[in-house]
This record gives structure tokens, sequence and C-alpha cells, in this order.
């Protein structure tokens, strides 16, 4: 393939940016790469492991002279990065980030931003437990979804050259819109962490079971909760505060229908929880047909 | 290996009873191995896939001649079976069972044993999705725990006997007393359980958000909640109905803390948030070190 952007600027170059560059020179997809990161040592290491070709020490620096501008730094910074680099981009460049909250970072970034910029906000949905610069590897995004929400009236020619690289990265690109987005993710992705983080926090509270046996015991299904419930807590702060509103509404949801189960537990009803549980195994079937895991039986094996 | 039982018998041929022969088979652990199951097409399916070297349609015939018997039958269905073998068990005869919930198993089946029978109360921390003689692979149970919660004043060397059976199968055997085990097992899998299913049952439920879009999107983090809530419908309905008093414990604890955090999010407190999802890491990384999963950066990938 040959190269969709002359230049690529990363700034924040932690699991998405460094995997996003093992993809892009795995596919050829841009002529350079530099990359900025707020602390000296992630500079440091991304350019001697090859991440980037130039490092820069700030922002301002990192943006001149790229035809592509990604932003992966957690939601909550990104105005201040917005502020910043703006006087420092070239006309046509597009500008895009990873963030997990759509609205939030188009009210942060899009008034700091020149008219001559294309602005095409994005959240690829892939991830690992690990952070950093060395976390990446170049197949994160295989088959994975992107989703861009392009503002209205956008240039049509840079977005088709931003879903172009992200197919390039190995990922299926989706366009919607920003609120429906923010919803989407609330429910598969926000809230999710919320109750796995807080299922976690609780069995660390319990007095009368030990550490020791919560992680002993922990293949019987509480240890898929802390894998989700490692993840970087800066991130999830600000995807908290930041989706404040449909975070709270699925949530409320939630409570309710855990308080109708809770009550069939307290009063013996196991008609109500048979039906219940019956009905859950057909959303998980449909994710096994579409790909998204295998049904392989290796569910708490160490192999995987 | 040379046989530690000369007969055992399998009442219910399921995912772990199925499990456990091929591993039976593997380490020589068994002169011969019986079975009964509830319906007739999982018999001949035992039989044909050579689990059992003999089927039975009634468990009373099942546990003739046996000196292990292994009740793998969902909890409610204890009592039942405990009354119908109870004048067919030969003197010396170990029972012992693989239910996730260990009071509730003792009070259905105690009281049915004859006294020239040892029964010591199992369950093995290990299962996947999937459900059914088919179902069964020799690993399962390999590098997992497996605690027995033996009754006071019981037969040393049957245990002993016992604990070296599941040694072979491949477990690490733990002894709990077993309120002590419904707890934790409330806070380390049936709470996780209910709370995976309450997510997966929400989503189902959210008219805004399309079932193919809660699907496609599955990989962001809800799609462990699916593995989960995939589970056997009968087997948890049974679980809550028999592990009452301590999952609605760590329920109320979970509720609490969830509300916590709602209210963080609701006033934007995001020192409290990033406090809260700092310390949950630490388990995690408990959890690898102590071997019940591993630190691989393929979180989310299809290739687990």
């Amino acid at each position: 393939m040959s190269a969709i952007y002359q230049r690529v600027a990363f700034v924040g170059l932690g699991l998405i940016a460094s995997s996003m560059a093992h993809a892009i020179r795995r596919a050829g997809l841009a002529g350079e790469i530099t990359g900025t990161a707020r602390s000296a040592e992630t500079r440091q290491v991304a350019l001697e492991i090859g991440l980037v070709d130039a490092v820069f020490d700030t922002a301002a620096e990192a943006v001149v002279g790229a035809d592509l501008v990604v932003l992966c730094v957690p939601v909550g910074a990104m105005a201040g990065i917005a502020q910043e680099i703006a006087p420092y981009l070239e006309p046509g460049v597009t500008v895009t980030d990873v963030g997990s909250v759509k609205q939030a970072v188009i009210a942060a970034v899009g008034p700091h931003l020149p008219e001559h910029v294309h602005f095409i906000p994005g959240h690829p949905l892939a991830g690992t437990e690990h952070s950093g610069p060395r976390a990446g590897f170049a197949e994160l995004f295989d088959n994975r979804w992107c989703i861009l929400t392009p503002l209205d009236g956008g240039d049509a020619p840079a977005l088709e050259r931003l879903v172009s690289f992200w197919q390039g990265i190995g990922a299926h690109v989706d366009l919607m819109d920003p609120p429906h987005h923010d919803l989407v993710l609330a429910v598969t992705s926000h809230t999710p962490h919320l109750i796995a983080y807080t299922m976690v926090g609780v069995a660390d509270d319990l007095r009368r079971v030990t550490d020791s046996e919560v992680i002993k015991y922990s293949a019987a299904g509480f240890r898929d909760f802390t894998r989700i419930a490692a993840s970087d807590p800066t991130m999830w702060r600000d995807v908290f505060l930041t989706n404040k509103e449909a975070t709270l509404e699925v949530l409320g949801r939630f409570t309710e229908e855990l308080f109708a189960l809770q009550r069939a537990i307290r009063t013996g009803d196991g008609v109500l929880l048979h039906d219940y549980f019956s009905r859950t195994r057909a959303i998980r079937r449909g994710i096994i047909e579409a790909g998204q895991d295998t049904a392989a039986p290796d569910f708490g094996r160490a192999k995987r």
C-alpha cells in the first residue's frame, strides 16, 4: 500500500498511538511519523524503539509539517492541546483523535481549530489493560471497529482519506453521529467498566474474605472483571466526567434491573431468574456469529 | 499413576463430568467409569464418544459397585438424587459433588446418606460457557482450584484419597469450611455473574441502542460480560436460590459502592474516581502474579 499521509504526528504516545505507529509501518501508510508526549521518558522510549522518526518536546513542534495529527491524550487534556497546536497546524491538515467520548472532545477541541483544518473525531474500539509506548502492537486494531463521528459540513475527501487510513491499519470503519456514539459506548463500554471497577473494589473491601482468597479463586468469574478494571485510571476518570449524562442514564437502568433480580433472589422467584438468564444467551451467540469473539472452550484458561 | 478408585460413577454428564472423565482417563485414575444423565440423548452421546464405559438409565443403577460417586447435577436436583441412590450405595463409598454452593448441598444431600458412606462436598472452580457431554476437555481443571469442604468428624483416609484424585485430575486442592466457601464464592463468582447477567439484560432492553450495535461494539468491554452471562441458566438459578444470604450481602455492598461512584460522576468528583480506579489495579497484579491469568497484551483479541 502506498502512503496515505506524508507526515503523521502523534500527540501522546501510549498504547493506542504506539499500536497505530506499528500498524502504520506494517502497511506503509505514512511517509514519516513524528510524536510528542508529556513525559521525557516516554519520548525517549518512543525514539529508542523506533515508534517515531522524530520526537519533539512540545505538541506545537510535533505538528509542524504534518498532514495528519492524531490526538492520543486523555479526554480531559484535549482542550489544552488543541489550543497549543492551533497556530502551528498546516492548511488542509486533518486532525483526529482517539478519545472514548465524542461530544466532549468536539466541545473541547473544535473551538480552538482554525477553519483551514479538517477536524474528524474518531474512536478505535480496541485496547488492552496495558499502557505506555512499549504496550503497543500492530495487530491491536485488526478486525476491530473504528467509529468516526464527522461534523456537519465537513470535507468529504478528507473523511474518505481518513477512512482508508484506518482500514489500512486493519480496522473496520463506521460513521455515527456524536450523541449516538456516546450512548452506544455508555452501554457497551463505559457502564461495564464502572461496574467492573465497583465489583473489584467491593472484593477488596470485604474484610471477611481475604485478598489472597479473592486472587486465588478469581477464575470463577471475577477475573474478567479485574482485567477490565485494570485499565488506565486517568483515561477512565475523564470518560465518566465527560460522558456523564449517558453513563448515568444506563446506570439508572442497570440498578433498576439489578433490584428486580435481587428481589427475585430474596423471594425465591426461580422462574424470573431462569427466564432472565436464558435471554442473555442470545446476545452472546450474536457476538460469536459477528466474529467479535470465538466460541473456543477456553474461558478461564491461562493459555489465552 | 495407578487407579485411585476402582469404579467412578457420575450422576449428570455435563461439562464438569465430561471434563473430569477425560482427565481421569488421561491420568489413569479409575479402573472404570460409569454414568447416568436425565436425558436419553446425553446418555447415548456419553457412551458414543467414550466418556463412560457403561451408561445407566437411572442414578440408582449407576452407583451400584462404585467406590466414588460424583454428583454433577444442578444444586436444586441434589436432594432427589441423594434420596434415590442412598439404598444402592456400597459400604465405604465416597460421595462427592461439584456444586457451586456448599451449605445448601450439605443440607440437601447429607440427611439422605447412610452412615457407611463418606460424604465429602467439593467444588472445582473451573468452567466454560458451554454445556453438555461434548463440551468437556481434559485440561479444564489443570492448575485450577478445587475446594473441598469436609464435614466435622469425617474419615481422614477417605479425604486424603479424594484430594489425591483431584490432584491427579490436575487441580490444586484447598480445604474450607462450608459457610466460608459460600461467602468467598459469592464475592468471586456469584455476584459477578449476577451483575454480568444484569448488564447484558440492560443492553438488550435499551431501545435506542440496537442489538446489532451492542454486538458489533462489544469488544470495548461488554464482551467479557456476555461470556460470563452465557453460562447455564438452570445452574445459576439454583446458585442464587441456594446461596441467597451471602449473595444478598455482597450485592448490598456492591450497590452502596456503586451509588458512591455514581454520585462522584454526577458531582464531577474526579479525585474520588481516580483514587478508586487506581486501587483496583493492585488486585489485578496479584492475580497475574498468582498465575491465575497472564499479562499477555491480547485483551479483546479474537485469538484468545
